[in-house]
């Protein structure tokens, strides 16, 4: 009974220690404000921006050439860091499948499975696949928009002009793809337009302003259609700004209104040169 | 006498089959609030999709060579769907012809016509031609338009901002010419600047910051002009940006401002959820 | 006697119709209210425009060989017409001297005489110089700005922006002078950065966003760099955009404010939500 | 003892006259506000435009081997009366130290040294690199902020939105890697997407709409994914707008109303000119 007694209360102490422990673990890696937290969050942000980094200079042909293996020791070496870290979100959190499967999880994962894929499937022909998977933990990227809280009034600018933006959108296609389908058949295939969707491609380069000229008008009615696109995609421009701005001088006016409550009906919401409560009447 | 009534009966039966029949038929086709609308409309919409994507797949080549003959049935298919549905219209609508001649008439008329055009007139010479006609049904997507109703506030403010744009439109257009013609005496013939109209092209590209770069000066004078024109364009767009927004922020501002004026102090400006001055504090 | 005084009635009576006749032709030349002058000027218009897109077509080589006679006419009959214009102003307006030397009294004058001079200059070897010369007559175009009295606002605003535009043109200047001289350093004459004049000229096109391509950086430090600059020109257009837009609203909102007057001491400017002068303290 | 005194007073004199110079000489240099100051700074503009000017020509090729001599004349004369000004700084200066590892302090060195360095370091094989670093000398033009003071609301303006912006870029900076590596695995080494970094390059040269054309996506998809880049290019520029211009309309609101209230009623929101209470009337 004593021996009973002791390993439950060893059972009770180990589970306080290793709950303790998982709660420790579970600050350092999901919360920010504690130094910890803020020192785990730093160190893994330079480790995926040196992984990124990794990648691209594996992707340039001269650099693989010459420093391959270091490449190959470095991928590794981020990849188990990543698993580990994976591991550790995965016993600190209280929900570990749904972890896995949020967007985050997901990404957790696709950013350290391409390289444990290459061991598994070996092969030449299969090689160059394997490489293009393990590109795909760029995504590792999408960990850095955590760190990035500030956006809240923009993110509501644009959640709240998104009727408007879909509208301006819909009438950007609209127009690109008629004026893309003008230019199919005036142009036509001598002159670069060889589908409507390549003119509809190129009718998007050019209302956009980007214009790369690798398709360009040659006929007069062709240029003067194309000058007609240009215009109305620079003057167009006009209507996604004109809608954030009002959104963000909008939202800012909120919140900028005094948060003053009533004393007598507690209601709050008063202009800044309020006098008296605009729903009970009372003094401010 | 009988059956006469009988037959007078049947004739009110069935002009009353026959109202309600079409009354059902117009709710379906016109109205987008009913369950049946609404399905009718996302049908269409579908369809109108399809029918462009397989206008654009029989524009490339490749493709047409391949599966020309189930572009050609689909074709005939959405022919058929939209002719049907433009023939509903016309009986369910009080008015036909004015729905003919009416802008989306014009529009669902000849988005099937060239269909039906391209078996009257037969011919291997034609057949471009034909070919080309059918593009036009393209304009089948201007139907999308009509699912736009979310526009209002930025056509209003489109509206209100005409003067000012069109001032703004007119001061492009004269610096385009005059910069083109200039650049036309400057640059010349050997530099690819080939006529007047040619250069106004080109200044067009340049002033909306499209830039392809198929014509591009190459002389010291020509660079720095070029350069006036892209400082310009770069920093007139701000121009239209401005009248937009002011016109969307000012419309935000009327909307959102009870025009209510104190009945005791005469003060305006009250939010619309004012039940009390916000001045004076008395009763509104 | 008689006479004499016969002679001096007259000269009274000729002087009162000259300058009733006089004072008719400025109500029809400088007035656009009038029926008459509405007229004139539309008429005028519609001359400028044709006469502005002869001189299009002339410069176009296949247009001119085919059409040339037809042009030269048209050229005289424009010149002459515009000559008639000139000296009619000329008479109608009280200082003549003042209009000639005035900037649209120039233009006037640009636009009539290549044409004349081409006369009195022939020989071969000048024709090239005088057919430039008949192009500065596009200065006519000056002369639709006079159509143009919608922009005052647009103005306003553009004026009273005057000096934060040049801050910002400043710091486009050195940050294209600094930007074009490092990328000379940095990519050389062989990428076709041959002078620092042309790196400039390549920096403008690449911070307003144009984008020829016709000289672009090749080295991996140039295409560093440019990334720099391109990010740079596209989010400081956010500032001209700005200070137009905080402008137009600020016009907006002082000719919005009320124009009640006080009934005491008469100022006027008041918010629309006073209810006492903010001068006096009078109830408004 | 007399002699001592006299030595001593002479010692007090030749201190203040020393101190009186410096004050002098501190004015002219430091201040912009007297008129030997105001004399001062617009010569030493107009030095540093001319020197510019200089450096610009040199590294024209076909004017340098006119010209060189000339060139090299005025680089001399530029250097030393950039040279006295520096001592001159120095001197009048309280802190030189603290001046001359100052950002100004530096550019200013920085502006001198490359010729001096020219005369030190000769030898054929270096002169190339020491023309390079004649170029430095184009820092001199940094001087000209100096006389930009113009821009404080705009600088108050960027750096009330330094969170957003700062979001913003972060935000155009994950979205131009994801898709630049996404680009560099559909269209690969074949179509110029040689590497991730220049598939990065291009995505930063498409999404800033300015399109050099250089680098060109060839595949369908490659196109589809190029069109969505430009869009999203195209419409984000909003963001940026619209955070400066909510900044700048509500840095003119604050300054622009007085933050009074009124001794009686307690209301504030008054005009700058308001003498009353606009909602009481009760003297302010």
């Amino acid at each position: 009974m004593g021996r009973f007694t002791f390993s439950e209360e060893g059972a009770i102490d180990k589970s306080r220690i290793v709950s303790r422990w998982r709660t420790r673990l579970h600050e350092i890696i999901f919360e920010a404000e504690t130094p910890a937290g803020k020192a785990f969050d730093t160190v893994l942000l330079l480790l995926i921006l040196a992984s990124v980094l990794t990648v691209f200079l594996d992707s340039v042909g001269s650099f693989r050439a010459r420093h391959g293996t270091v490449l190959l020791y470095l991928e590794w070496f981020f990849t188990i860091a990543f698993s580990i870290e994976f591991i550790a979100r995965i016993i600190a959190i209280g929900k570990p499948l749904r972890y896995v499967f949020s967007f985050y999880g997901l990404v957790d994962l696709s950013s350290i499975l391409p390289t444990y894929l290459s061991v598994i499937l070996p092969g030449s022909q299969f090689l160059l696949v394997i490489r293009a998977l393990r590109l795909i933990r760029i995504f590792r990227i999408f960990k850095l928009t955590r760190y990035l809280t500030e956006g809240a009034a923009l993110i509501q600018a644009l959640r709240a002009s998104r009727y408007k933006i879909t509208v301006f959108l819909g009438t950007v296609a609209t127009c690109v793809i008629v004026m893309g389908t003008l230019m199919y058949l005036i142009e036509g295939e001598r002159n670069g337009f060889t589908s409507i969707p390549r003119s509809i491609y190129w009718a998007i380069v050019t209302m956009t302003t980007v214009g790369y000229g690798d398709i360009a008008p040659r006929t007069v009615i062709g240029q003067t259609l194309a000058s007609l696109i240009m215009i109305i995609g620079y003057g167009i421009i006009a209507v996604p700004t004109g809608i954030v701005t009002s959104e963000l001088a909008a939202i800012r006016h909120k919140t900028e209104i005094s948060t003053r409550a009533c004393p007598e009906c507690g209601a709050q919401g008063h202009d800044p040169d309020a006098a008296h409560c605009k729903h009970c009447g009372g003094r401010l």
